[in-house]
């Protein structure tokens, strides 16, 4: 694959993936939308297909990695280096770019983000804080714990897709992205309560970026305290799973 | 594929798609429903699974693409033209039918849709509106953002399919028309809060009509002063999605 | 497929197809369960699931049909009726031993049927009709539009059973046993609401008897009245379906 | 398969699916998770998808059973025993683990588990059991009822697997993993509401074990008066599977 195909490949299915994502968590976060308050297993499968439509469309340019910690497991597992910085850059602009597209897709909720409208739910409603759409946002901010839940759960998705790849070729096989998608999904119902799962540092970082910069009323904080954490938890995550992986494989 | 093949194929599968999909809707909202109220996961699945339905089914006959803006997005990037009006014929005689049929599973729930009955609910429970059960009603009306919602979102069911295409063949594969149907799933959880998701010029304009001439009680409003935008931000993102293919792959 | 091989396999399918089927009903509706009240969702997959855990493992001894519906629908298309018999008498037989064995599972859920115990719920909870579990019982009364709720939902089923098995062939390949529980999932979703979708012979009439008979407390009726509806419907359905199918296909 | 690489898959194999099992049960159970309360849909499909992740990851090296009752059956249908206690050590070893790395990534979340904070829900909130998170508790407490279910739920389980491994073989199909895992999603739906389906005696015996070890505040009781059943109806279940499929097939 030639570092054009990677690269645009990668900026496609990141930015699908991202679209997916941030958007079912619009959907389930503003008002005036058909999907509010919906529930976790609509937050859970939203992501896991944003994966199924974002991997399958960039498999065949890049082979649909969409994620850092993927990117680094496989680097640490096969030794091979060179075109890293060409995937984490796709991933990281196509994040950016999937955060701006759920961004308009949602355009009038959020400009609806205000108080004392006359509304059905009466006018002494509270704007809802958007941080939690585009980047994750933990229950208990407790920094050593975030982090392990991070590391284990990114460990959790990286090390099956190595094993998958050991017979099938991620990307090749529909039913192998099929199932990495479930994986996701499996991922965010069991394991995304303690800090929203971002198992994935540009699906963290490209939005919190985008988020600091978009004039969406009432937006609240970015909250960049935190965001160390959701990108060094799954760099330390896919890392180590490439060593457990070449260890018991 | 002859003309006949193409427009029976299309017809039975956009009608199968319109009957699980409008039967979903109807399922969620009306009174004296076993699944009433049971949510927005509810109605993602449904239509997903009515895409498996109808596209399996047709995929011999037509190939089963049971959407103008799918078929519109294949011309664009083939460049073939020729066959596109017997598949849009199809895909709006086929959805009118569905949403016949559904109508008639739903018959005693639609003649039971009115005010002041006896029922456990109490005499004073109004009817509920039912144009929502056949086409797509934005939650906060403005043309820009309904229609750049109904654009990105279908480019984000035709972007994909494309991709499939290149290396599966749309309809030939069980796993590929399943993927299909997930994704579907995935756009209603992730991208379908603002206007409903229409994604589908046919899937809209065809139960609005048969809405307007069906002998409902109470039925409301056909609201056809919205019935462009789920007609035109298809086409518009269809046609996108086969440009950016073209471009990009 | 010996007539012995498909007896067997047919009983064995359709048992475990029943026992999933009643069992997510039970675990819905009776108290000290722990999916209680869990919601629609959760009976259209416990019941698609239950038809891919019983067809797969039937798939191997009789192709896995499970359903008179199914098989007569089969034989309209292709004009063998010689084995429909066994076919048919290997569900009934199958759909009672399911029952049984719902009931098994659930056994002190059922023995807690009665009132005034000293519950969580205080002792003023009344017990639950328990017809429910086993077989259909409509929303709304109402024969012919009842008849025609079965009858499209089961076409809705076997038309694509028909059209699939044109490419795949039911019950050989694991995707296509996959998109048929998919779709029963999804007939469930969409068109259940009205009737409970029988879309079987064998699935209601089995377990209405075998509730007849069984020693549960304050069990209620067994609606005899309501019997032939499920029954009919579905048969009609059925060759409705494989007469589409001959002319369309 | 050499008896190193069976012990290691399944030690990784049945940790993940632990990992994801248990995890899954925190979310829905603690206080400060994302997850908190959203319903016995999520439960099931996050047991699904742990063994989707574990299975898919453990089959290149020992084809991923990751269930005693799985592994008799096997032995009982094909009267090789030899390997038996790799498997099943590795298994109880792998549940262990799981357990750990599920309490891991909901550390904080354990912590909290104390009276009287200072909290959104009142300093009144008492704090949860925590057994539930780690192994299965009878919602009724009737010793033979729950041996049944437990027997005919694992019977469920291994009767299918054994008939799919008639013509794909476990572990070497990832639709035949994708199948088991939604099997397994089923059961939890259908049959899991009297006991909480540990159908597994690993899955049960293992996190019991930790659950007793580990210093969570006001953890409960590790109710091993129960333990039993969990351990030995799967066990019947498994073996009865084997000889009705040897019977049958």
């Amino acid at each position: 694959m030639s570092n054009g195909d990677i690269f645009v490949g990668e900026v496609i299915g990141t930015a699908i993936l991202i679209l997916f994502g941030a958007g079912v968590c619009a959907a389930v976060t503003l008002r005036y939308s058909k999907a509010r308050a919906s529930g976790w297993v609509v937050i859970a499968f939203g992501w896991g297909f944003g994966v199924l439509a974002g991997a399958y469309t960039a498999a065949p340019l890049s082979g649909g990695q969409l994620n850092p910690a993927v990117t680094i497991g496989i680097a640490v597992d096969t030794g091979k280096w060179g075109k890293v910085w060409v995937y984490l850059l796709g991933q990281i602009v196509g994040a950016m770019l999937g955060a701006v597209l759920a961004y308009l897709v949602y355009l009038a909720q959020f400009q609806a983000n205000v108080q004392n409208e006359d509304t059905p739910e009466g006018p002494d409603e509270e704007p809802v804080p958007t941080l939690g759409i585009f980047s994750t946002v933990p229950e208990i901010r407790h920094p050593v714990a975030n982090l392990i839940t991070e590391i284990i759960a990114t460990m959790a998705l990286v090390l099956p897709i190595l094993a998958f790849g050991l017979t099938k070729g991620l990307g090749e096989s529909g039913t192998t992205v099929l199932i990495v998608s479930l994986l996701v999904v499996g991922i965010g119902l069991s394991l995304g309560g303690p800090t929203g799962y971002a198992i994935n540092p540009a699906r963290d970082l490209g939005p919190r970026i985008v988020h600091a910069f978009l004039p969406i009323p009432n937006k609240g904080t970015s909250d960049w305290g935190y965001a160390w954490i959701p990108v060094v938890g799954p760099l330390i995550g896919g890392a180590l799973a490439g060593l457990v992986y070449n260890a018991a494989f």
